[in-house]
């Protein structure tokens, strides 16, 4: 049976919008499985009831359940081992786990922060009262009091990304001399952001912006059907 | 032949400053490595001429002579693959090389802010005005205007470490299941600060400081003959 996974989408249903999804997209083209991504939206939560939880990623492979970007990751490298590892040498686990929660405590709020009006406009009417809410209570404001300004979210943006930088000044990519699950969970916010948004993150001369563009040809698959506000991300 | 490492010293010749070296202490107390640390000023530029450059550490290893602490871990590696791994499962040079570029960027210089001016009393006399010129070029202010006093200098310490103390909720080291070079990294700024103030760098129930006193009890040969301010780093 031909893999699933359901996968957060805008009003328009070839807008994705979750940077969690963005990575198990790469994974999955890197590990060359066909899947189908079902259209997901936040407040389809009996959808994915069955999983026994209420957020996407959700992976059904068989009978297999799996929910969550690091689980359904490594779940995919324990079921196809035949396939392209997602931890390719210099990379284990330990690597994308760093990557993860480096990523997602230093890069990720400031690039919701300045695509947060955009992406509010993207929802389905139906997920906006609950993005409101949820977002709110988490960031202890308003959207809009949460939202920045490109000239003040893109500097810290740029600044952030600096231990990716000078890594690329030294490999090409972030797991190695081959790429692997760190380098899908860095590149997915970018994809984030150009789902709703056509504005440049990265300087043209960045580094980072070279090994987002090489990811982007390297795995076509990973984005096919989707629709981007800024069809070259970063 | 014995190995042998130029380290930098203050005043006081037990007192240990470069974080640089003291990722080295710990690469060759992990490899079970015997080696003599020659006690090394910023002024002795000549003592280490040697080596084609005027930093420490070097390290000499029979007729081979290693500058930079990055390159001496892998020379360390290559040199000695019959001694425990400094990439251990999950955690190879990809890994380390990101720690180091987070590490640099993000960790290190809000420590360096904190402990300034007890760092500066500590220099032996014949490098105070070395230090200042080269450290007042580099931050493009006096030294007096780099400090930060404790109440700002910790919370960006502790704030920086974020990805660090997420990581080590899911496994007992940064490299893995076993420490390794990612470790020492992260681990040596600890060392530099305690060498020379009494300040402690994290909260008593924070995870970073049970990870820092768990490589302290593993490695006491690192700090072999070394005096300090705060005889329990972190």
């Amino acid at each position: 049976m031909k893999l699933r996974y359901y996968d957060l989408a805008a009003a328009d249903p070839d807008v994705r919008l979750s940077p969690f999804c963005w990575r198990i997209r790469f994974a999955l083209a890197h590990k060359e499985l066909e899947a189908e991504a079902i259209c997901w939206r936040f407040t389809d939560k009996e959808a994915i009831a069955f999983s026994g939880q209420g957020k996407v990623p959700v992976l059904q492979d068989g009978e297999t359940v799996v929910s969550d970007s690091w689980d359904i990751a490594l779940h995919l490298e324990r079921a196809y081992p035949d396939r392209p590892t997602l931890f390719p040498d210099g990379s284990g686990i330990a690597h994308a786990r760093f990557v993860k929660n480096w990523l997602e405590t230093t890069v990720q709020f400031p690039i919701l922060q300045l695509v947060l009006p955009e992406l509010f406009d993207s929802l389905h009417e139906q997920d906006k009262a609950y993005f409101r809410e949820s977002r709110e209570a988490r960031f202890g404001c308003r959207l809009e009091d949460a939202a920045l300004p490109a000239e003040k979210a893109l500097p810290r943006i740029r600044a952030a990304l600096q231990p990716l930088r000078l890594t690329l000044a030294d490999q090409p990519f972030l797991a190695g001399d081959q790429p692997g699950l760190a380098d899908f969970i860095a590149v997915a916010p970018f994809y984030w952001a150009a789902a709703v948004s056509s504005t440049a993150l990265l300087e043209a001369d960045d580094p980072v912006r070279a090994w987002v563009h090489c990811l982007h040809d390297r795995y076509p698959h990973a984005r096919e059907g989707c629709r981007f506000k800024n069809a070259q991300p970063g």
